[in-house]
This record gives C-alpha cells, structure tokens and sequence, in this order.
C-alpha cells in the first residue's frame, strides 16, 4: 500500500510538470523538482521509484514520460466518474473549476435537496433529487464522491454514499465523518483555512 | 503563541456551534462537540480554556456565549479586508464561496493580470490590475491574502504581496512557496484532494 503522502506528491508533482510541459522543459532533475514541490532530491526519487522511474544522472527525468508514468499510475485506465453530493455556492464553484480540468476525472452527476436546483446541468453535470443518490451511485457504479452538503447534513449524507458503493469521499463540511474501515475521507475545511491564515496576519504583526 | 492546530480547531468549532445553534440547541458538552468535531472531550476543553472559556459540569457550555468567546478570540475587532490574487475560474469560485459569509472577513480587493477581468466587480469585489498589487495593498493595509494564480505565477505573486505588507498567504497553487520568516502559509490543493480521493476509491477496491 502506497501511503497517502506519495500519493498527494505524485499528483502535485504531475501538475508541476504539466507547466514546466507547457513552457517546453523536456527534463529536470530530481532536486529541480523537488525544490518546486517542497521536498528533497531523495524524497523525489523514492516517489518516482514507486511508479517506475529512475532518471538519469546525466540529464535527469524525462518530462513528458514522468507525466505519462504518473497518469498511468494515479488515473483508472477507462477514467473515473466522480458525485457532488451538494450543489449549492460551494459544490458549483468546484463543478466549475473542475470542468474538464482532468481527462481521466470528471464529474458525472450532482445532487440537491433543493427542488429549484434538480433536473438541470449545472457547469457541464447532471443534477438529480437527492432521493435518486442510491440508486444513481450504484447504477452508475460511482465509487469517489464530494461533500458539498452543509454539516448537518454530512453525516447521513456520507452514509448513504457510503450504502450505494462510494468508497472515498473529500469532505469540505466541517465535520469529522464517521465512516466503516477501508473507506477513505480527504478533509478540506476552506472556511478554516481562510480563518486560520487571517489569524495568523493579525497575530505575527502584533509579535513585530 | 497558540499553535495552528488549536486555530483551526476553534474556527471548526465555531461553524458546528453555528450549525446547533441554528437548531436552537443553547447547551453542549465537550464529549458532544468533541464527537462532531473528531476531537476528544479533553481536547476540547483543553482548547476552549486557551481562549478563557469553562463549561460547567452539570450543563456543559453555552452554544451563544462559546460562538462569542471565539470570535472575540479569532476575528479581528474592527473586521479584515483579504486579496484575492487571481481572478480566474478558481478565484471566482472562492470570492463567490465566501461572500457575506463571515462579518468580520472579507475580501475587499482582487487582481488580475488579464485585461478583460480588471476594471469590474467580481462577487462584490473590485477587481485590479496586478501591476496596482503594491500600491493597493499598502494603501488598504491588506495583510491577509489568497493565491489563486497558476503555478507558474505563484512565487512572483506571493513576493509581491509579502513586499507590500502582507503577512499570511492561503495558497491554492500546488507550488510550495518560499518566504521570508514570520509569514505564514496555508496550502490548500484542491485538484491533489480530488486525485488521491479518487485513487483511494479504487485501490481499496482493488484490495477486497
């Protein structure tokens, strides 16, 4: 089992070299990249040895094949269709910034308890009565979800996520879910990390 | 100096205070906001007596009086004016998330380096220039601010913002930033969560 680490460095590492793609780099040493992402030379190297690659020492790792080891390891091969359970401001907004992001990742249905919100597309993706979620998940056999839902709801939400086949869920309700063993839950609190970065202005400027 | 984890913990705190104090709910235990916020009944007192805060054995502690405590201890007196660096699908996206959420935080300026985005109000913020960047957020006395540039642009942002004054940085670029000591960065990689939720959906899949 890859830890959960490697598995975040991996996909940050892709994103970088996508733009180092761009901008027409065709190599890069593992220190180059490392000191992009914010580890060390050796932390890239035992990444990039997980999925296959050893770079040479003369001119470093190939760009675009890097990008092609890693899409065949983090990717499904046939690509993956995710839910958004939730679509009010927050779940259009990652709707939205997700839209056609990832060829091998995209969102194939959303869900409202909101009537005005259900029976449209919203940014690209089909938005159903939450009273569908059962039976849709497990028609469409969708096993990675979003938590959009306010935290009151994230709970029962999850679970029945968790009932129709879900197995890994990125949660932005402020909640801490309670889940089954084997189901995974990536947490990320974007009012907290607002609150928490203008904490700690207010606080280094009154230590000057 | 309280530690960053007691600040996102009392930020998480406040949004389920909110949350029950919605449902009416006026009394709390540490157990019951421990079990919803994934914390212990002892991490939770241990937290609240940071910010002066004792409950009472027979009742617990009072939902309103504890939402004051913290926004006395997290906000600042006279409310925060935050940038928005990058004004794109992302940055919209978190502008439109947060508007009006929070009294005391908001975001009172964004920027951009496309001509077609400057000159016009976004969700409620006027939106810049970059080459105005020094020159508004010295003005307005900005210390807080969020990237919501692409890679590439990140660093030149960010050490155009610390030189004007800012003092904390909530970055969504998947850059590791570097800056000088005393500034606090928060990261937050949405496409990284997404990818390693869906890698996990099928990895324990694979192990059943």
């Amino acid at each position: 089992m890859i830890s959960e680490k490697t598995i975040g460095r991996l996909s940050a590492y892709r994103r970088l070299l996508n733009t180092l793609a761009e901008t027409g780099e065709t190599y890069i040493y593992s220190h180059q990249l490392g000191s992009l992402a914010g580890s060390t030379a050796a932390q890239v190297r035992r990444d990039l040895m997980v999925i296959g690659c050893n770079g040479s020492p003369a001119r470093g790792y190939e760009v675009p094949v890097l990008i092609e080891a890693i899409g065949d390891f983090l990717d499904a091969p046939q690509g993956m269709g995710a839910a958004m359970v939730g679509s009010g401001r927050l779940g259009q907004a990652i709707l939205e910034y997700f839209r056609g992001r990832r060829p091998k990742l995209s969102f194939s249905v959303a869900f409202d308890a909101d009537e005005s919100k259900t029976g449209r597309t919203i940014h690209g993706c089909p938005c159903h009565p939450l009273a569908d979620l059962p039976r849709l998940i497990a028609e469409k056999e969708i096993t990675v979800a979003v938590l959009a839902v306010p935290a009151r709801e994230a709970q029962a939400a999850c679970d029945a996520l968790v009932r129709a086949g879900v197995r890994s869920v990125l949660n932005f309700a402020p909640v801490r879910l309670r889940v089954p063993k084997g189901i995974h839950v990536e947490d990320m609190d974007m009012t907290t990390a607002l609150e928490k970065a203008a904490y700690f202005a207010r606080v280094d400027e009154s230590n000057d």
